[in-house]
């Protein structure tokens, strides 16, 4: 640490967003750098054209050359633009550290994304708590798409949460079940937040992002790129405490996903199909050399996350719910009825709170496993009464 | 051992003969008393109605009932009619310490069959010794039926010979492509020799008989019983390095089968389906929760076996042409061309042998792994070049 005190909170997230729209996501030196210094130091010697001072002389050309590159995108990037481009759009900026960060990206260390960018409804850490990502091709079989919709709405209805890119195939398929089950999902995409891609999907990240959340480490404006959706696919598997490819050939980027969450020692499962099916040997070599867990269903899938279910949904929630809401989280769920249900008016009323808070709150005990919607509106999960 | 000198060989193969008869398949209190005295005084002791005074005193009054009813069917059996029957039939006895006895089935220890009756053509033990158990459903899919055939006839084509039961769906599925491979097949029956069960086999298990072997512990007129089938499943599992559950229920014998194979230390392979058939069921209950590993083809299963592979196909087979053949089948190998391959009258001639000599030789030279038939006859195998 050099004398940290120069940089504001607020002036590292504007030089964290910056950082996102100038350099690589994903770079390890880079990374290494900020935890290293404030934010704010290293985005002014970036554009000051002395960050390579700051960095290990290693590999000294090709570093050279990235940081060269990046002091000339730097030179078009101003910090006020990107923000208001991405409240254009809708977008939140949510750096390290902040309340909606979620703590389950620290163990990428280096390669921690450098801020994120967040669209939607629902709070993105809280989503993930309770969450699995469910990824396989772009190019999937009848048989995969039934399965991906299939273990997305039963995992909805479980009340874990989808997390997955936004691709044609399988990544569609998952989300459209778990929205289906009335669940929040998370799309994690690769190009900025103010854009769809691939367009065709626009109408599906509109509903995520109207029940669940689209995030990226992309800025405002950024496209998609090959080695963007390669270092995408490791937020994926970093949110999440398992990774489930549904169906893969064996040249998938999901198992690139895989792989990542493997190196993060997260759990990694397979659904088998047909050996018959090239779209499913990647499953199979999963199965046969990385030992992935063997899944069909959402019940395997929690089984295998067991801990991490019964620590926030069985009755063990209870435990959750003293330590890990805070106040105004706690007043939410002891207005929500066991049964048979009740809508979020009546429980703002119950609990003397406004409409916004409620609404806000339901959200995020309902990502927490406390409570679902069932027919006759928000009630209590089984074995989540409060203290 | 008791003064073992009394039992000449001959009337303890004709004792064990007897006991295949008398006693139920499998007995682990009759087989360590197999270990410890000659097979003729245990069968005295049988029909005597004194087995019990050399049988440990636990759980006495099943015990007693057991031998009791051993006794009563012991009066009816004599072994010169047993063994007039299995002739009739083409059957023959082994017994423990014959060359066609197979090693593989010693470490079922007290489990051991007392012997064998054996119908067919090939060699028992030298078509086992480069073998898989292909198993599964009798109420298999089209899928099932069709990863059977031919991963029956790939194993076929690279000189591993196919153990199976004889039902009908996946055991006969691998027994037809291994056949259609121009490969013998081991079938393990649950009846007697001279009986086809399941009926509608009879032509599938003539043409066994005619290309490779019929077994079973069952004494000739036995009829499959419950019982049977599953102390016959030991054998299928214990014959083999390793066991392929190829479509599989969740309650399937097959999973008995594989069960066996894994307290043997053999290798149990499982073919994922899709996760949407009840009938893959076992097999992805097998990956999940036993370690089973993941096989899609023949490739795949040889490569798990390699070590046996290897020991008697690639080029460490000519150290089993030192070690393991006989001066005759010495001399066919090498009469055997690299290519384009020879008729077994060339062959014969080259080896200045009779006929009878060298198509006896080559049918267990090619279930050794040895040689292959090629569309211009027998060839070697690369890497099987005689010393």
């Amino acid at each position: 640490m050099t004398g940290a005190a120069e940089g504001t909170t607020e002036d590292d997230a504007a030089a964290r967003a910056c950082l996102t729209a100038a350099a690589d996501a994903g770079d390890a030196a880079l990374g290494r750098l900020l935890r290293e210094r404030p934010a704010a130091e290293v985005w002014a010697a970036l554009r000051d054209g002395t960050l390579d001072r700051m960095l290990p002389a290693s590999g000294e050309d090709r570093r050279r050359d990235r940081t060269e590159r990046w002091r000339v995108q730097a030179a078009q990037v101003e910090a006020d633009r990107l923000l208001d481009r991405a409240a254009e759009a809708g977008a939140r900026l949510v750096v390290p550290g902040d309340p909606e960060w979620p703590g389950r990206l620290d163990p990428l260390g280096d390669r921690r994304p450098y801020a994120l960018w967040v669209r939607g409804r629902k709070d993105l850490r809280n989503s993930c708590l309770r969450s699995v990502a469910v990824v396989g091709s772009r190019a999937a079989t009848a048989y995969g798409l039934h399965v991906a919709a299939e273990l997305g709405h039963s995992l909805a209805v479980r009340a874990w949460t989808v997390v997955s890119g936004g691709a044609y195939g399988i990544d569609s398929a998952a989300h459209r079940g778990a929205l289906a089950g009335a669940a929040p999902t998370v799309a994690v995409l690769a190009c900025g937040p103010d854009r769809f891609y691939p367009r065709g999907n626009e109408a599906l990240f509109g509903e995520i992002a109207e029940h669940g959340v689209l995030v990226t480490e992309n800025a405002p404006g950024a496209a998609p790129t090959r080695y963007g959706f390669l270092v995408r696919n490791r937020l994926i598997a970093a949110l999440t405490p398992g990774t489930v490819v549904v169906e893969a050939g064996l040249r998938s980027g999901a198992l690139n996903t895989a792989h990542h969450a493997q190196e993060l020692h997260r759990t990694v499962m397979a659904v088998p199909g047909p050996v018959t099916s090239a779209l499913s040997a990647g499953c199979h070599r999963l199965l046969r050399d990385w030992h992935a867990v063997c899944v069909g269903g959402a019940a395997e899938v929690a089984e295998q996350l067991g801990s991490i279910g019964e620590e926030l949904a069985a009755s063990g929630g209870t435990v959750m719910a003293c330590d890990g809401l805070d106040e105004e989280a706690r007043s939410i769920l002891d207005a929500v009825p066991e049964k048979p249900g009740a809508g979020p008016a009546a429980i703002a009323a119950e609990a003397g709170t406004g409409l916004d808070t409620a609404l806000r709150q339901l959200g995020l005990l309902a990502a927490g496993g406390f409570i679902e919607r069932g027919p006759s509106g928000w009630r209590r999960r089984p074995g989540t009464a409060p203290p």
